[in-house]
């Protein structure tokens, strides 16, 4: 038996759940902006993903962990004493991950950026500013853990990324959303909120459908290695997407964009103590992530009027920082969890993460922004972005008869 | 090597996929109801998931199995003596099942029940009907098993569930499709059937191809570990999902809702015997099964007049009897399969799941509207269940053009 | 620990990716067509597999490996010496190789075709022309690897189907086309070419991330086994598929359809070498698939006038002969790749494949034709397939109030 193959089948299937997880943030988009928007919608997850993998495979994973592919196949097939390659599966893993990031703000920047400096915003980030915090909480770089270890008993404990990828994600997307602004009508003059409807609601639920069904490949396969698996893990995932949609239901009164993002809320939450924590503390964890996006996307959008149009700060970086958190509170032996985490170490990593975003985010946005721009011209926002970048509608057939 | 590991990664793999599958019941139902009522739907399906799960992990589970998960972390990831917290994952897998009943049922009740009823539903079905007769199967219990082995020299063999997930959640359905009653406008007062067009065939059809894609993912990861998985379950899948397919293009003229629903009326007959009958058995199996359905949808709707929308009665409840009656013919050694079976057990077991189902259907059912009422007002079903439950409909830009 | 349980479990999510891939072909054919047939898109994608998999069980299996299912249970669980009846899911895994020649052919012929002579062209295609090209390559028959490795050092390799499926696939419908002729008003009588659009981006992008995540089934698990599963493949794959995404973004304009197609491209070309070229290698190789897609789409559209409507004689047939050179350049180990493969050898595997595929194209469609016809009337083509031979269109809902 050769563990090594096992060990890239398994994280094979990780890697294509969470690339299936990016049509996934595709289609959540697509139905949630205007139709005039959806192709770019598309488009921009798609390459986002592209160009992630190039910055990432050349420099990004290399800031993290110190290791790149710039040898023989022969070399690159047992790096660090692995055999089938499985570093390079590893590779594919992680950048799943960290290709979420543009992903992730995507949502929060639709319906107005541009397209060329999204794309060089996407390699900023995907270079430099995810591997940097990523690898101090999964890599030990810098002796951030050990820091922590030696302080407070215990590391910083983000199994599958409630900070390292979410919270990030989510984060920087509220600096992009800052630097850019409101989309045109959104706000009116005098203050007050108007309403853009979204397009599709079965496209932006097929959406979270793929989203929810990738995520126990995010999470389980976390473990790195079959032997690691964990059915905690994934009954955690489980009971956690279910407290958040639920909540969601009952908090966002039946709305379906509510309740299907309520549900990626409670996994976004979950990944950092799924490991640890009782399947019922993930209820519990999910729920509030479900009541705590609700009321942070009304609160965001209406009150502090910020024009975030799928809701990611509160989805992806408010849930994210409440997952990092509560691993250290529902973790603990106490309440039944693993033990092993400290919440003050939770608190600092958390922090430390969203610190990171907000500041990176306002810096490569608004470097961007200061140098080649970054919004797209009032007319080409007007027109949509599908007709003024891809020169091509959603429903192309249609508009011929029209 | 750790086979826990292993076994975790597999079923894993089997509930993500059964997970999927959830998706394909929503946008196959999505795709067969009118316009009105796509977001309910969508809605309906994912949250009968959520209480399913609830239901399931407080009570149903240790109703079948007699198991919980009411102890601390350390002690969840070695019940019963396995590792990785197999028993987690096994859970999980077999909730996917469970949550199918109410999956099953929502294509037969649609376009008119109300939410919270139907949930209401959900829960008492998932925690007390279907785990009954899982028990009763799959666990041993009340010794159901054991005088089938006794007096007919085997038990009855339902090996991923066309009887005991399939034509349960189909008879629940009949009792609960006669209780609510047909659609507002489903048959004229002169008796005549008035047609009630489909909305949108490329999500009926995407619905199909992710319950064929994730039916692989119920059957094989059936066998519950890894050292389990047979090849001869898999080819047996294929080639009943293709004579049903087949068939019901044949005996269906090429409608496409035939074709598409077809597939899936092989793939529920050849759960109970896909582990012994011979891949020419199962290609046999999936062609009645077409033939069965698209003959069975045309006389509940046609000649008794009985309003199941996405004809669920014919699909899982017939076409599951028929595989549970059919594991006992082709599952013969004398016709090339494995043998082990009894066609009178077959009956017996096939004969009791059935009538559970009607009669809990009706009891359910019947007992809710009774109390708190199961049918939407005649004027929230003109309206929609999308505007009249969820106050927004599928396509929110499209109406403020209009 | 037994290895034919891993290896049925490896081998059933390679099968169930690629059946996966076949509801991409299906959403990417009926995104690019016209609405009036989609519902004949879909119906043709699934049934094709359905007609592949009895021709395939039958006949074609046999003709490419000498392996038939008549046999007992019994004795299929155990051909060959193996286990756990690894076989048949081996058989499943390489049907989806062999339905996936009908379903690229759909995309050339579409909106014109007959149903019932197109199926006959799908039985005599999977049972012959191409499990006799598979059994060349991959089954050592006729000697014909025995002889080049002989003659040139090496066999002709192609480790996932570069030119086995693809280039086999995409040059047998250079001949259907050629056999059928573009459909009404795709050139004028002087000569223009007259744009047909799409009608339908959103599912041509939702086919095209279907078979992009299923793709990663079709590489890692052509390796057979779980011992022989490879990172390297799994990597080269992606880079591949970035560089076909990207290098069609930059050429293509930013056109949905070229970026869509551009990721296909790319993962159409690496199929042959992923085992054995550099990641950077697989960059390449990808991005030259990618520019090589556009222009070619655009050369025997508008310059050759030949009406392949989804563009799959430059996707499959050009990118696959690519792939199958591409290995034979990059796959030595001069330019860092695993060596062991001969270019000589690599050109005459790959112009062997198109040669019959072109060959089989004509005389298949040819003899078609000339018997019972292949081509829809104008009446037909004109109302188009869906109302004319499935009796309803694609969203019956909207044509009952129009």
């Amino acid at each position: 038996m050769n563990n090594a193959g096992l060990d890239v089948f398994f994280l094979t299937l990780g890697a294509a759940m969470v690339l299936a997880m990016h049509a996934g943030f595709a289609f959540l988009e697509l139905g949630t902006v205007r139709k005039k928007n959806q192709v770019n919608a598309l488009i921009r997850v798609l390459t986002d993903f592209g160009f992630s993998t190039i910055a990432y495979f050349f420099i990004g994973f290399s800031v993290a962990y110190g290791i790149h592919f710039f040898a023989p196949v022969s070399e690159l097939n047992i790096i660090g004493g692995t055999a089938n390659g499985y570093e390079m599966i590893h590779f594919f893993f992680l950048l799943t991950f960290a290709a979420a990031i543009p992903a992730i703000i995507s949502g929060g920047i639709t319906e107005r950026v541009r397209f060329w400096p999204n794309a060089l915003a996407t390699v900023l980030l995907v270079c430099l500013v995810y591997p940097f915090f990523e690898g101090l909480v999964w890599a030990g770089n810098l002796n951030f853990q050990s820091w922590l270890t030696t302080t407070f008993g215990y590391a910083f404990h983000d199994f599958a990324g409630s900070v390292v990828v979410h919270a990030m994600g989510g984060f920087l997307a509220f600096g992009a959303i800052i630097i850019l602004g409101p989309r045109k009508g959104r706000y009116s003059p005098d203050g007050h909120t108007i309403a853009i409807l979204p397009s599709n609601i079965p496209f932006l639920a097929l959406g979270s459908w793929i989203l929810c069904v990738g995520w126990f490949g995010f999470n389980v396969m976390s473990a790195g290695t079959a032997d690691a698996a964990s059915g905690l893990v994934a009954i955690n995932s489980l009971l956690a997407m279910v407290g958040g949609m639920l909540a969601a239901l009952v908090v966002g009164r039946l709305d379906p964009g509510f309740v299907h993002n309520g549900a990626l809320a409670g996994l976004v939450a979950i990944c950092a103590g799924s490991d640890i924590v009782h399947p019922i503390g993930a209820l519990v964890i999910g729920i509030a992530a479900g009541a705590i996006f609700v009321f942070g996307f009304q609160f965001i959008q209406n009150t502090l009027k910020i024009d975030d149009v799928l809701g990611v700060v509160p989805l992806h970086g408010v849930c994210g920082a409440w997952g990092g958190i509560a691993a250290g509170i529902f973790g603990s032996s106490a309440v039944g969890g693993a033990g092993g985490v400290s919440l003050i170490a939770q608190l600092i990593g958390t922090v430390t993460g969203v610190l990171i975003a907000i500041g990176g985010g306002l810096l490569v946005y608004g470097l961007i922004k200061a140098t080649i721009g970054i919004r797209m011209s009032e007319e080409d926002e007007y027109h949509g972005a599908d007709l003024s970048i891809h020169k091509i509608s959603a429903y192309p057939e249609d508009d011929m008869n029209h």
